[in-house]
């Protein structure tokens, strides 16, 4: 927890806050080993950043004075749509990409994705949240990233992907028939990254005729959850 | 697994190899669906690597008909030196790294590393072998990365530091007071990684009295197994 993110709730004034919940109370106390009066580095969803110094803490509750005015860090102009995980992935996922400032989400359906994993009680939105929150409070950013769910792929593909990337370098990793991934882009990217196994040829196609470009990162096959770092440090 | 990685045991011949285990007989089985007649991706440990095609099939072992001529891929030029994570995160980061083509890998002692840490069984010669094995699978690669533990941080970085580091870049990731780190390297590198929390400042203090420069990847703060994947995408 590089960040201490401040919910909406937890504000008593502008400038004050008091966090009750066991998860930060817990790491703030034994973790950080923090005391009265230090000083933290502190953040409001979706608002500033700043420091916030403690001035009241026991086992049940901390309290917060707080003085917050820098910019969260610069988001990624980046929509990443990636097929759905396994549960396992998905939750590291989750928290990666947020700590790596995507900001915008689609997981979506692809014949490699087990039907299984649709029904993960992660893809709850409470659940979604929650990873995507650990992954802020690791980066140390204040900004939620939005999530969708696409569970179907061809409609999502066809009916609402022309409009998405627009204006966009569209871009889907596959390691076969592809060009070397570009490297340090200016301009916003929507990135399709397929399941463990890769999409298949027929949605590779699918995804060609829409204007993606398919691009590879050399002859190593890389899981999933390797692959996004590795794809959105290279690209950005 | 991306490529059946056969062991010097399972050759019967330098053009047949039988399989017996039951970690690899199960995913061919089970996993990729083969049968008898099927060709599929093959390396030798230590050598090349090609095609195996299926001769033999039943449930307890494989066997295959070998043609292989071709090299593996490149390894990255790159030594790792890497603080010791905790055992969880051990596991999966050595994978990573064997899939990206890392071949060499010192774990070391760092002020933040849990004394515990060490005594992980994951750090017997035989487990790691095993995660290693993984990745190369995971990769398509048939080169082992050689891998030693140096306990203690200080005799390691001033007595055997500055020579493993002749001829090479030598970088150490670090967040705060640092350079951006530099892009599309043509040259040896040698990248020290911290633990989580990062190293102290006596520790960067020692490391750059040793010739390395301190980089950072942006405002971000990443967990380790981020952080390995996005550094190596960045500087090759």
């Amino acid at each position: 927890m590089n960040l201490i993110l401040l919910l909406d709730n937890d504000f008593v004034s502008p400038s004050c806050a008091i966090i009750r919940d066991r998860r930060r109370v817990r790491h703030i106390v034994d973790v950080q080993a923090a005391k009265v009066g230090d000083q933290l580095k502190t953040g409001r969803l979706n608002g500033w950043m700043g420091l916030g110094t403690i001035t009241r803490l026991d086992d049940e509750c901390i309290e917060f004075d707080l003085s917050l005015k820098d910019a969260p860090p610069a988001p990624l102009p980046l929509t990443l749509i990636l097929a759905l995980p396994r549960p396992k992935m998905l939750k590291r996922i989750l928290q990666t990409v947020s700590t790596l400032g995507v900001k915008d989400i689609v997981l979506i359906n692809s014949y490699r994705v087990e039907k299984s994993y649709w029904q993960t009680p992660l893809l709850t939105q409470e659940a979604i949240h929650e990873q995507l929150i650990l992954g802020l409070e690791q980066g140390g950013d204040t900004q939620m990233p939005k999530l969708r769910l696409a569970k179907r792929f061809k409609p999502f593909v066809e009916d609402e992907l022309p409009q998405l990337i627009q204006g966009s370098r569209a871009l889907v990793a596959h390691p076969y028939h592809a060009d070397e991934c570009p490297r340090a882009l200016n301009e916003p990217v929507c990135l399709a990254v397929g399941p463990e196994g890769g999409f298949i040829q027929y949605e590779i196609d699918l995804l060609t005729a829409c204007g993606f470009q398919a691009v590879h990162l050399g002859e190593r096959i890389m899981r999933v959850e390797t692959a996004v770092p590795f794809l959105l440090s290279r690209l950005f």
